[in-house]
């Protein structure tokens, strides 16, 4: 008999007693104030899924000597829930999330689970706690799913015990503002034959020190360089993409690509789809090294860079400091105080009003 | 005034009501049978170090979005308390590992902390649970102090609330028996600019689904090259030694440098030194290739091939796998029986002498 697998129909649901007073948009800020419930689902290799639960939320319980303590056998999503003028709330391309959580999952021996079954389970959190999604444009819900391994045992095995869980964290937006990126070539956000391209936490704890270190020279955050070539791969929780005339003199929206090294992000492919779309210029995924950037910026033929990525969306850069020089990157020539470039505003632009439901398209997934 | 650090004289003591019984040696398996008791020390940026607290071994509550379940900051060590004839309980150069712990939780941006001070609860510890600590050669009561990061916060700065745990494990020899090792050049363990050489949770869990798969090939554990020279780094529990007769004729033990690649492992670092004080034969810290392996073990040159770390102290290579082909390791000619090789048995007895209090040595810490 196979063992049961996620099963939202058995879904129980414990309302808390002490819910929190509402958020006032104004005070939000990314990642700290969190929602009334949460959603856990519990494995164990002996019994498979357990039935998902939505409780109030706390605190975990968990053994000291857990996978997720020790090895870091943990993967995680990011999503959000929009509300449309409507009223209604949408999910955007959660399948997308579905299936990369499936993908990072299995590449640290956590158990496989059903798909549909999951995202189901994630609507009825969203729907449980839907006071919390900000009705303002460019407000929205942010969804964490986890997936953390449990059993307590120091074999470097795999983890027989396991629990999928997903709290909720009502945000704004993310940098309204451009961003001066800080070129990093000394350490390693990835690498061949690396995870860089798997949702796992462990990519993001050595992240922290550099990244701090270049905000306290004054830039927000660090783009990856890789190998002699300084090959540029991503920001660490953007991928990066610039909009320039090329060496061969064509319009070009460029993004590395999905080589093993990079996040295959949820903003990005959405993007880069938008774009072939228009069919106005072309799109690539290829590889572009920092040298090939600075001689766009020398010859005047860089037009926008900007990060993309769920938490942000969109974000222009204006600066980047490579080697002890700072190149400013161009935003917007026709207005000094755009904080966005014009193809990135208009990417955004597209972009929101599919989440926030003005434009119907079956990237909107209503919960 | 500057904020308090650990202190060792406010410890904590809170015994267990319900003891567990004894574990009998021969059923000890690696990392799966815990103590009474653990060793929680809280810290937050706002207030320091909190007294350092002896309780019952159990779950802990974290936050569903502490920053060790969502980013991985958490860092680890592995140590053993080792009983003597005369019933004397030893470390074995226990401030190794306080001060790998600190550099490794530096990296990840997780506070400082008083590295005698925290020994010296970790000795109270391993007093409170001393029962547990087996009185037979070979066995031992492994320690693993965890650090973690708990703020819950999505935001990747660093986390302002932390918690330094330990708890015990009664082990025994870990790999009783010659090891085959599965070399793998397609997957890298670390990079340059990577995290190799710290101990963190984000380079294991990688490792599991390379691991499992070597195991399935019926293989132990693999063996990490980096590169297009397929350099030999480590098997990632253990270090990696050889010793051979090099390509200039000489007597050799080598292991990989510290280069930021590779583990500095206290077994690694200790047998390097036993052997240097010696003075039979060469000893080094540099980069050997598998193809050099391959020439020398062709040409009847090398001479044993072991792993060296603190859970398996040190265990023979028997085989290699390489690039489709599977290649015989000498463990002792002389003894087609034999668990060790003879320069990998010298040093073993003169290492565990040394940790069961036979051989008087500094490097042996009462408790």
């Amino acid at each position: 008999m196979p063992q049961p697998n996620i099963d939202a129909s058995k879904l129980k649901v414990t309302l808390t007693e002490t819910p929190k007073p509402d958020y006032d948009n104004k005070t939000l800020s990314f990642g700290k104030n969190f929602t009334d419930h949460m959603l856990c689902i519990k494995y164990t290799e002996e019994n498979g899924w357990e039935a998902p639960e939505i409780k109030p939320y706390g605190p975990l319980a968990i053994d000291p000597a857990a996978f997720v303590l020790n090895y870091s056998v943990e993967t995680f999503e990011g999503m959000k829930a929009y509300r449309a003028a409507d009223g209604t709330i949408n999910l955007f391309r959660p399948s997308m999330n579905m299936q990369r959580l499936s993908t990072s999952s299995q590449r640290i021996k956590l158990p496989e689970f059903d798909q549909e079954q999951f995202l189901q389970c994630i609507k009825e959190l969203v729907k449980v706690d839907q006071r919390f999604v900000p009705d303002q444009y460019g407000y929205s819900l942010y969804i964490r799913p986890n997936f953390i391994g449990t059993e307590p045992n120091l074999n470097l095995m795999y983890s027989k015990e396991a629990l999928l869980y997903v709290y909720l964290s009502p945000v704004g937006p993310y940098f309204p503002r451009t961003v001066k990126l800080y070129a990093n070539s000394e350490q390693a956000r990835a690498w061949p034959g690396g995870v860089g391209n798997f949702k796992l936490g462990g990519n993001y704890a050595p992240a922290l020190k550099p990244a701090m270190d270049v905000v306290a020279k004054g830039y927000d955050q660090i783009l990856w360089l890789l190998g002699e070539d300084h090959y540029v791969t991503e920001v660490g929780t953007m991928n990066f993409l610039i909009f320039w005339v090329n060496e061969d003199g064509e319009k070009e929206l460029v993004t590395a690509p999905l080589d093993g090294i990079i996040l295959p992000g949820v903003t990005r492919d959405s993007l880069l789809a938008l774009a072939r779309q228009w069919g106005e210029f072309k799109v690539s995924e290829r590889r572009v090294t920092m040298p090939e950037m600075i001689r766009a910026i020398a010859d005047g033929r860089m037009l926008e860079a900007f990060g993309a990525g769920t938490a942000c969306v969109v974000c222009s850069v204006s600066e980047i400091f490579y080697e002890g020089k700072s190149y400013a990157i161009p935003v917007d020539p026709s207005n000094p105080d755009a904080v966005f470039g014009p193809l990135t505003n208009r990417l955004r632009t597209e972009l929101l009003d599919i989440q926030y439901g003005k434009t119907p398209s079956p990237w909107a997934v209503p919960v």
